[in-house]
């Protein structure tokens, strides 16, 4: 890489999280949040190597927030870089893409027309998105912004992967398929493991987990994405922290009767009340569950066993849709930090030839978990979705 | 089995569909249907080696259906037993028997009030299937009646194959679990294949694919059905003629909100205008689907792609669920009917030793068209749930 300083942007709907990259030596310069965005409004901004400054600043919208960051990095103790002009360009995560976006790109007129199309597919999350991008294009006039979408990676799925079995016209007028999720996170770490396996990426089918708050598996066949977990939405796939992922599409209208409340409701019992913490009623932090169940909690056990098997049944299914397995990856929150999931989730699945070094397991660090007599390798590579998101924006400006 | 005589029903809303079996011999000694129940009426009755004879017949209800058939099988040209007296039970298929039932059993009161307890489960089956069995012990009275369940063999599922990570309260105050389906098919098939293997079912990790207008996958383990890929209802799994099968639960709301549609609209949307049917708009027919694909449509390729890949995908999936796997079959109409479509399913598997002989897979009636080389069995195995419900029936009037 070259000595760029990109700024990483993730713009919610009343918060801005960011970091600065130098991307030649891959360091954070400086990283922060500006929180409550058009309430009071609250930052913190760490300068790398420094202690974190925390104040109350009114910030009554995001163009606000921008300009906040902006003094925090160039002005005073603070500062991580001498002038605004310092900053080679921003990168901004998106939520969603659609169809639109099989990679990222430089923001232009049209690209913010195409974004802006895709906020129905991404209600909660797009309108936040282009709103920090038109901060910044605002505060930093002249510095290139880059948008990069959590569905782009997954573009190259092939239509029975993306198709629902729903009348096609659903499809044609709005949208109805399948996206995917993670997706910056799910190329960074699958182009980590083909580097770290040493073969030509058209040889290699990997498997990324990545399991956090939210989680999402993927295939990834031939260094591209040929099917993963998340949907239309992020609710589908494994059971998540809050969300339901996969079910019965006819248990909504059975509970929608039975206790009587609408689709929007519903949905959102779906999306914040399920998952592992609805079986156990008890926390959607998996540590908590652990903790729970080594207290002989029944139902913290049964949300984690509920996890584990989930993604056991995903592993086998996408090495069938690909035909064959030579990498399963563990990465994000629970897939990096939580050796004793990895080992549950393994356990059954020797058959395919997937077997983990107990002891490598275990040591913080180790990328390659595999035993010995392994025929698949099982890794634990770290994700880095605003480093990743730094070097696709890093590519783009430079031109590469 | 002994020489009894057992009569098959299966009660519609507005139809009853009937056998009449000798359990000796296995042969079919009668079978037909009533139709248009409380509407006008239509029969039609197949003696064995004999013509059809169909009818107009006045049938107010469920009770003049079964005394036509009576009449029918007792007197007459139309006859295949002398009298009544000769039958020695019936047997019901019962769509849902939900968590109180994972066996057959004879009809008493308790029977009776625990199937009228699962009407909200199966709202459309069980008041019809009930209706059934209220009319023969009106009608033959003192004739031994039997519940067989399409949802019992599924019912020795663990926790984590039957529990949705839903809110923990929907399962307890409403049932909300998956149940499964086609259970006895599963059943006969899975017995029949581990007969054919000639191993201990202790020993033997089979998925069976009931392959039909409806669908459903299962995997069988020690000769026990460990999950199912039907749901709560026969909505969920695989897509099927018009069934969407899974989906992103979110998709229902994003449905609703731009169609403007309710929930029943859109619960009968996904069960009845979905599946394949959704996705060509050209038929629920397999048939149908194939011929338009060779004639270059492309959307009756795509869904017959999405179908195909489905299975391939469960099939993976129920193998990691198993820690592996010793045979697929596949049964009901399309998996026993169509050479095509098997060869299809199977192609991308030979990495997990499934692997067919192309021309055994021709020939209609092979049970075993595994290759050589196979490590897997790949079995076709005719399903026959009427013959099951009767031999269940047998089993427990003759206290086997």
């Amino acid at each position: 890489m070259s000595n760029l300083k990109i700024l990483v942007i993730n713009a919610g709907s009343s918060s801005l999280k960011y970091q600065l990259f130098n991307t030649e030596t891959s360091e954070v310069l400086a990283k922060g949040l500006c929180e409550r965005i058009g309430i009071d409004g609250k930052v913190k901004h760490t300068p790398a190597g420094k202690d974190s400054y925390e104040a109350d600043v009114n910030m009554e919208n995001h163009g606000d927030a921008i300009k906040t960051v902006i003094k925090l990095m160039t002005t005073g103790d603070t500062a991580v870089v001498g002038s605004l002009e310092e900053i080679d360009a921003v990168g901004h995560r998106v939520l969603h893409g659609g169809a639109e976006f099989s990679k990222s790109v430089i923001v232009n007129d049209d690209v913010i027309a195409a974004i802006k199309k895709c906020i129905p597919l991404g209600p909660l999350h797009n309108p936040a998105n282009l709103t920090g991008i038109l901060a910044c294009e605002e505060a930093m006039h002249g510095i290139p912004q880059v948008a990069v979408f959590d569905t782009a990676f997954h573009q190259t799925m092939p239509q029975k992967a993306y198709l629902y079995a729903l009348p096609y016209e659903y499809y044609k007028k709005y949208g109805v398929r399948r996206y995917g999720f993670h997706g910056t996170s799910h190329m960074y770490v699958s182009q980590k493991a083909i580097e770290f396996l040493g073969k030509p990426a058209e040889e290699l089918k990997i498997i990324v987990c990545h399991l956090g708050n939210g989680s999402s598996i993927s295939a990834v066949s031939g260094g591209k994405c040929v099917d993963t977990s998340m949907g239309l939405t992020p609710l589908e796939g494994l059971p998540m922290g809050t969300r339901s992922g996969n079910i019965d599409p006819a248990i909504l209208e059975y509970i929608m009767d039975n206790e009587n409340i609408d689709i929007h409701e519903m949905t959102n019992i779906l999306n914040k009340k399920s998952g592992v913490l609805g079986i156990s009623g008890i926390s959607s932090d998996f540590r908590d569950l652990y903790a729970a169940k080594d207290q002989g909690n029944e139902r913290a056990a049964a949300a984690l066993e509920s996890f584990i098997y989930s993604i056991q049944k995903f592993i086998g299914s996408y090495a069938a849709a690909m035909g064959g397995l030579d990498a399963v990856v563990f990465t994000a929150g629970i897939g990096e930090n939580n050796a004793a999931l990895r080992a549950s989730v393994v356990e059954p699945l020797g058959f395919m030839g997937i077997k983990i070094d107990p002891k490598k397991n275990e040591v913080r660090g180790t990328i390659d978990i595999s035993a010995e007599d392994a025929t698949v390798k099982t890794l634990v590579i770290p994700t880095d979705e605003e480093f990743a998101i730094a070097r696709d924006t890093e590519r783009l400006v430079s031109g590469k």
